[in-house]
């Protein structure tokens, strides 16, 4: 038979068992932390119609997009959650309550060049609430209180929410003249981290043609320490400003309210987000050991969700993880808690002899108290099996002889310690209950000196 | 602004919230119930090399195949969770222990024609045992046993599984000198169910030119009532058949053994599953009162799952359930239980006045206790937000005025009983826990008389 060499194409993740349980904790993590706030589950197609997809048109996006035809249809494949629940939202406008809070977790396609740790399929995972017509300032302050507490159930304690606000900057260059370039602008101070401030400033006044002056107040202005004498300083020259002020001193107010402790988010007037349908409130979250990696969970107040789609006024804020970028940083950086004990079971049953019926009354039983049990039947030696026990990281181990079917009783026997006890079937069950680690997070920060 | 007019592809399932919580609780109870079996989650790339995906080559899936190229590369999106895995144990073959207990629960795509019920991207959820060299048959028991503990679990009960043993068919093929037309034979046997014995007979005579009687011998076998008599009838005779015959026998008595009431399984000569790889059991799961559905979970034993990519002995044995489809059944059959509570949020806080502080707080204490909380602060009446807790199936809302803040006290009514009383957030917490509905199954099946 001719034979193929098995490959998985680059820049799409496929993990290890141990690693992909791992994965899925995390998975599990958010959807639990976003179902405590009341966000209900949405799952929209991977492929759409090009043309609902591509009904923004244009941008980078486009260039990297998956795209075909199957018959006579034009199909892409999704490039974010976004433009799927604007859609969703417009279609089923009628059947919905609002404010729509939902959340999202799937894969998403960008045809990216091949680049370490660039990957073209990644998970996403979103939330957004949706308003009809209105929607309230204290949702911008709850959205990021949600993932502050979806990090840290994860084990990460070591992050800052920066947010801004966009009416502030695109007050700001209105009160400074400057109102016909702010798309320019703020893309260039989005680039900030990136290339730093003499950088910002040569793409200011070479490419977007702004005064030498001008430019050296936008960047003042941006850096500046004094964040509120700052906004006092420029108050009352432009309304769009004075609103911009007056909502970030109410998120920042909101936010601890809402439960961020006061060094886990800070304004920071160089946030832009380079997308064009934010008009409010813009964040990005910072891990505090590797700014480097730059923002993993960004997002912000748009007022316009669905505007390519419906005429109805569909107000919203909304937040990202890229889970799959944000699950290979942290291995990278050492972070996965593989010490979580990762194994597809807690105990691993073996019979000796004619005992497999046992085995599996004994399974049913542990299986009952919520014991992930296997049974392993298969003609190999003792010693495999333990190797097998072992390599998998399953902590506890059960020998059924013949004699102790008959009797009643299991062997049961903890690989960590070797220690190795007779037992009943519910006091095994308790023993393997209580060792369980059921503790750790996935995540686990280096300690700091 | 031009607008596009919102749409999902045909044959693209898109669920409306309460729906969708009725679809993630059933991928949840099969996450469940796969890994108390210790099954180690999977997850692979959507999109793979077509030479990957192909690499079997021919047959109609070829031809529903979403093909496409990007760049350089001849991509295609994956028909089946089961070529993935071939590939991925081929590719990790070193560093996986075995037997390799797999769940997989993933979209998949076939570019079928549209049809209602029929689905172009659709979730498949498989388990699949893979062995190295070897793998025990109690493995081909353990794994329906899996399925009626999942389905069970889901609040359905009316259901059977039906098995036989391709050893057994082709035993019989080889003793009535049929051996080469196994192939053809099998094929129109398992179109019984759909053509009639009339229409199979047709066929095995014209297309396969097999003589009046032996088609009539055929028919006659598979359609015994009396199966172990007849399996004696034919004993001595092929040494394939004794041992399809012997390894039936043991499976359906280990069935038992693994917990499968004797009224949830039976041996069906008429299965043969169309697909080649199969080589020992394999299985059909129909429902009861839904025969016209045809199977709802099939799969079997197959000695050989990743020949394509590696040299390497890896039999297995799996089975697959096709959720999407099986989610449609089971709405069009009103089988889902509607009132199992499939609401975003348990609770509902509406501050009244200046108290988001303390409606925050309260909420934190709320989700501390596992209760999902949602918090209303937008600018509506009163009584649309009691409309949308009622829409939205939201069984608790909390009042939280200015007077019962200050008196540390909550307002909580049941808007299903309408009962109303003032509490301590800890009390509050008890009687919400308490009147939650979490016994619920997704599925109710319509009471028989």
């Amino acid at each position: 038979m001719e034979r193929i060499k098995p490959r998985t194409l680059s820049g799409f993740m496929e993990l290890l068992p141990q690693q992909q349980i791992l994965f899925e904790k995390i998975l599990a993590t958010l959807r639990e932390t976003y179902e405590l706030y009341g966000f209900t589950p949405l799952d929209t197609p991977v492929i759409e119609s090009s043309e609902i997809l591509l009904a923004k048109g244009g941008g980078e996006t486009e260039k990297q997009i998956y795209r075909f035809q199957k018959g006579d249809s034009d199909l892409s494949l999704r490039f974010d959650l976004t433009v799927p629940l604007a859609k969703y939202v417009a279609l089923n406008y009628s059947q919905l309550s609002f404010p729509f809070k939902r959340y999202q977790i799937g894969k998403v396609y960008r045809g990216e060049r091949a680049q370490r740790g660039r990957f073209r399929e990644f998970y996403q995972a979103d939330i957004d609430i949706i308003g009809d017509g209105a929607l309230d300032i204290s949702n911008e302050a709850e959205i990021p209180s949600i993932i502050y507490r979806a990090f840290t159930s994860l084990g990460l304690q070591r992050f800052k929410i920066r947010f801004n606000n966009r009416k502030l900057l695109n007050g700001f260059f209105e009160l400074m003249g400057l109102k016909d370039s702010a798309a320019g602008i703020m893309h260039a101070i989005d680039k900030l981290d990136k290339i730093g401030a003499a950088k910002v400033r040569e793409i200011l006044v070479d490419d977007e043609g702004i005064a030498a002056d001008a430019a050296d107040e936008i960047l003042a202005f941006i850096s500046a320490e004094d964040k509120l004498g700052t906004l006092q300083r420029y108050a009352g020259r432009s309304e769009m400003f004075d609103e911009g002020a007056s909502e970030l001193r109410i998120v920042a107010e909101m936010m601890q309210r809402y439960g961020i402790p006061a060094d886990h988010f800070e304004i920071d007037f160089t946030i832009a987000r380079g997308l064009d349908y934010y008009t409010g409130t813009v964040y990005e979250t910072m891990m505090l050991d590797h700014p480097e990696i730059g923002s993993i969970c960004s997002g912000g107040r748009y007022d316009h969700l669905a505007e390519h789609y419906t005429d109805k006024v569909l107000p919203g804020v909304g937040i990202s993880i890229g889970v799959t970028r944000l699950f290979y940083v942290l291995g990278e950086q050492g972070y996965l808690n593989d010490a979580m004990g990762a194994a597809p079971a807690d105990v691993l049953i073996l019979p000796m002899g004619d005992t497999l019926g046992e085995s599996i009354e004994l399974a049913s039983t542990l299986r009952a108290a919520g014991i992930r049990t296997q049974i392993n039947n298969e003609k190999k030696k003792f010693k495999a099996k333990i190797g097998y026990a072992d390599k998998l990281h399953i902590p506890y181990v059960i020998f059924m002889g013949e004699d102790e079917a008959k009797a009643g009783i299991v062997t049961l026997k903890n690989l960590a310690t070797g220690e190795q006890a007779g037992l009943s079937a519910e006091d095994a069950a308790k023993t393997i209950l209580a060792g369980l680690n059921t503790t750790n997070t996935v995540i686990v920060e280096p300690k700091k000196d």
